[in-house]
């Protein structure tokens, strides 16, 4: 008997630097209704779903800064969005920049939520691996100063009992790198949501600009099939204050397959209705974790940050006690 | 300036099982005067590129298993394959079964090998992810016998600074694991050398049956571009002794891009120049591994094979020091 779970993929276009947060929350309202009226009972906003993306701009003033920042969630601006989408019986994730009080200083961080269709906060995630830089390079047409206004995540790549399936998230840049999808496959997880706000221009490798929408399906694609999962992967896109960014929302099956994709680079919502047993059939063959897998082989992956010369990964591997054990029988 | 290695990627048709391995390596060096012929350096041939791809028969008689595997590189009917190669002033890898007499006993291999244009065997790798079964499945049409006949490699997943670059192997189902090409990206390698025998048909989950190609290339792009790597997969294809295998021989740029691809399912030689450089763009800048990953957060990558519940594995990150440990500036 299928499991199915509709998701609405909800990609956003631009969102103006002087648009206010109730103008855009009357978008995102305007796509729970849309997705109500698709049989969604899940939708997915991207990442800073709420401004624009403003590590493009180096700000001086962190009280500047911290305006595009969410003290509270809901908050009086957002409380309408949360009111809304439970009046619908709606879950929804969204992302957003989080400004909050812990260990007695102040922190911010690239966040993600997962809200039920009572309105109650069941999963929180914050970005882990940011990309771009933490100094102002005047020499770029845009900045990407992730690394600047944000801290790294600390909360890890956690797994989420709801909506009748084990779901996950992740944001962005998270989705190039395999070991976002393999923490939270070794976790069973069945669905990962993830929204992305991706330039089509990286000053630092113009040569690569025109593959932004290949790479953007390959790693989703790889991630889903590498771990048996399904994959929603949102953009927000188009020509946000001057710079394009691409759009390739879609929604992917843990075969691989994009099963639905947007045709766009607006506001616009993708539906699919998702049966999270899709990854049983590899879970339980070519991708059997516990007889298939040689972590005594993967060392090196959590053993150093940067890339080491081969001589010292063989002293590494062998130091760790991998490299050079008979495993036949383990 | 750019650092050029041709490649030929030597795909293999079907090898019967009648067939003697004079026979096969007769095919080999039809390939390599194809490939000097092309201006080639470096050629790869297939996995167990010299006999027939045996692990789908149950076989009791050790002896009559043993039949398939060398003893040693190069023994008496596969010099010819060496001096040739030396002649023509070409280098190869090339996949075989290894038998061995290693820490007092009989041990057997999946095994590839990298052999210079001298004719000197630089590099060595033994198969880690053995797929299918160990027991006889009297239920299949064929069997997929790897983990009966074979031991897990115990070389690790090792880089070579050989033709003028860093080079990397492995086998066949090690290309549909991210960690494979990690660890070996996390050694700069340049371009991982990898054959394969794929089935069409997986007879526990033959609803994938279609989707064969569009997984072989979908995790070998995906292994170049995450780790900046060219990938060359060269297949042994085509039916053999009845059992149809996936074709799909490419060479893949550290972009992600399959710019070569076989077209045949037979014997078949396909080229490209390759700039070694090519990866640095991607190194240096979304790849930077060292400024940009976070294996504080990949520890169950290592710490487990198998799936673990969401509530052991946050324990686990937590003892681990990971999850809760904040690291925007390490």
């Amino acid at each position: 008997m299928a499991r199915c779970l509709t998701i609405g993929a909800a990609q956003l276009g631009p969102i103006a630097r002087d648009e206010s947060r109730p103008q855009v929350v009357e978008r995102l309202i305007a796509l729970l209704h849309q997705a109500k009226a698709q049989g969604c009972e899940l939708v997915v906003f991207p990442e800073l779903a709420l401004t624009t993306f403003f590590p493009r701009w180096y700000v001086e003033d962190q009280g500047d800064v911290d305006a595009w920042f969410e003290r509270e969630m809901p908050g009086p601006q957002t409380r309408r969005l949360f009111d809304t989408a439970a009046k619908l019986g709606l879950g929804f994730s969204i992302g957003y920049a989080e400004l909050v009080e812990e260990k007695g200083r102040t922190r911010r961080f690239n966040t993600a939520i997962l809200v039920d269709p009572q309105g109650n906060i069941v999963g929180k995630y914050r970005k882990i691996h940011l990309p771009g830089h933490d100094q102002h390079e005047p020499w770029r047409q845009f900045q990407h100063l992730e690394k600047r206004y944000l801290e790294t995540g600390n909360l890890g790549f956690r797994t989420f009992d709801v909506f009748g399936g084990r779901l996950g998230m992740c944001i962005c840049n998270d989705r190039r790198w395999p070991e976002t999808y393999r923490v939270m496959g070794l976790q069973g997880v069945e669905m990962v949501l993830l929204g992305y706000n991706t330039p089509v221009h990286n000053p630092p490798a113009p040569e690569h600009d025109a593959l932004g929408l290949h790479h953007n399906r390959l790693v989703m694609q790889a991630g889903a099939y590498q771990n048996a999962t399904w994959v929603v992967g949102v953009a927000k896109c188009g020509n946000e204050e001057g710079v394009p960014m691409i759009a390739g929302t879609q929604i992917i099956a843990p075969s691989g397959e994009t099963l639905a994709q947007a045709a766009t680079e607006g506001d616009e919502l993708i539906t699919y209705r998702c049966d999270l047993d899709l990854g049983r059939s590899y879970r339980s063959s070519v991708f059997d974790f516990a007889r298939h897998r040689e972590p005594q082989h993967y060392s090196l992956i959590t053993a150093t940050k940067g890339p080491i010369e081969p001589e010292e990964a063989q002293r590494l591997d062998e130091r760790l006690g991998s490299g050079l054990t008979p495993s036949g029988g383990a």
